[in-house]
């Protein structure tokens, strides 16, 4: 079972999008427990941050990648990092330092996109990067 | 009014999805209308692309922009081209060269989206755009 910890500051959960999010969840149940964490503010996502070992930024810094990059990224990390990963989501301006330093930094497309957003991409790609691994016909 | 046509292959139009897509229409009421047309394949796309005559195709292959630039963009098409505007959406592997040619591309992201969350993405970002020129704060 690979254990997903998505941090991310904000309080905005809209019901439409958190159904969005729960399908994918749903359709991942067997192979994904998905874990969320809403931070208030940045210092207590910075805190928080510091208690993570193994984590990868969503920053505009980061690499930008494709689909199939980003699923043999994904299958490398539960590889050489074990099956524990986070993800923190920053802001408009992306992460502080404090939180990127010794991180990996990813990036999920130029574009500036609302926490939420952020959330559902993610959880779709994670859920269509298995689905690569399988070599199902999801991803064409 | 600026009108806005949507045109995609598929009739997948998840609930959860169309829900979220409708917040943001919702929020462009007074300026943007929206209309949204499904082919039924391929060939229908592009039978329906030629009678275009002001299109911009989502396709793998298209220019990368973050918000700010995409903002910029389309305040331009619209200045310049028009306020009506047809984003003609593709499948992973892109668009038909028959619907390309003589079309600008452009590509919210080198990973693959379905086509809900590229049409969520769009809208939420022509809502961004909207915002970015008027000047308020919901783009930081």
């Amino acid at each position: 079972m690979i254990k997903i910890k998505i941090l991310s500051v904000g309080k905005t959960r809209e019901k439409w999008l958190e159904e969005a999010c729960e399908e994918y969840i749903k359709r991942l149940t067997a192979t994904v427990r998905f874990e969320f964490l809403w931070a208030k503010d940045t210092p207590q996502l910075i805190e928080w941050a510091k208690k993570e070992s193994n984590h990868i930024c969503l920053d505009p810094a980061g690499t930008l990648m494709d689909s199939i990059q980003l699923s043999h990224f994904l299958s490398q990390s539960w590889e050489e990092r074990g099956s524990k990963i986070s993800f923190i989501i920053g802001g408009a301006e992306g992460l502080p330092k404090e939180i990127k330093q010794n991180a990996t930094l990813i990036s999920l497309s130029p574009l500036t996109f609302t926490h939420q957003i952020t959330r559902l991409i993610l959880i779709e790609q994670i859920y269509r990067a298995t689905e690569i691994a399988k070599g199902t016909g999801y991803h064409k």
